[in-house]
């Protein structure tokens, strides 16, 4: 049985955020993403056109969704449903070593959530 | 935006494994899986009818698979593919506080491996 640690095999180029495929299917694709500090373009957004699920697992980010004033900060473990089209910006992610993200993308457009996230904090 | 922490609300109730599905759609269920030392029944196996991806995030577990000699030791991070109808055990779980599992179900059977997973160990 072949088995593999996501924090393990961690790019050593840290200019650019890198992205790897773990699974695709006709339906789903399931992604490693790691960032060294970076964020979404100045004036620029993340927008979709499918649902994605995604957990940051280390290091720590802050996400900005349309419409809210304050940005959020994700810790190791935090998780989110980002419905298609929901506009999106990565603020910033930690600035020293790795912030590791599993980003779970629906490319069926049929994704549904059964589990109503709690809010947090306020 | 909604925002919850896989290693939040963890069950309390630590005499049986706790499964919670936290996204379903047609073609793939996410769950979370949190066990407190529990294995799977002596003499038994899973035999899946699908494929499945998984990730141990929290505690540490002893995986065997059928016609292997060693369990296999899962920590935080590590992961693998269970491809449909490979028969395996999970010989124990972390018997001090939570071992945490999230586990991707394909269930439309039409999983595929896009990057072969490294051999970890011997």
């Amino acid at each position: 049985m072949l088995i593999r640690n996501i924090f393990a095999d961690l790019p050593v180029e840290v200019d650019c955020e890198h992205f790897e495929t773990l699974l695709e299917c006709v339906n789903f694709k399931l992604e490693r993403i790691v960032s060294h500090g970076q964020a979404t373009t100045e004036g620029e957004w993340y927008d979709q056109g499918h649902d994605e699920w995604v957990i940051l697992l280390k290091g720590s980010a802050g996400l900005l969704i349309e419409g809210e004033d304050e940005i959020r900060q994700l810790m190791p473990g935090d998780y989110l449903f980002l419905p298609a089209h929901l506009r999106h910006r990565v603020e910033w992610t930690h600035a020293e070593g790795e912030t590791v993200w599993l980003a779970l993308h629906d490319q069926a457009h049929r994704l549904s959530v059964l589990s109503p996230p709690l809010q947090k904090g306020g």
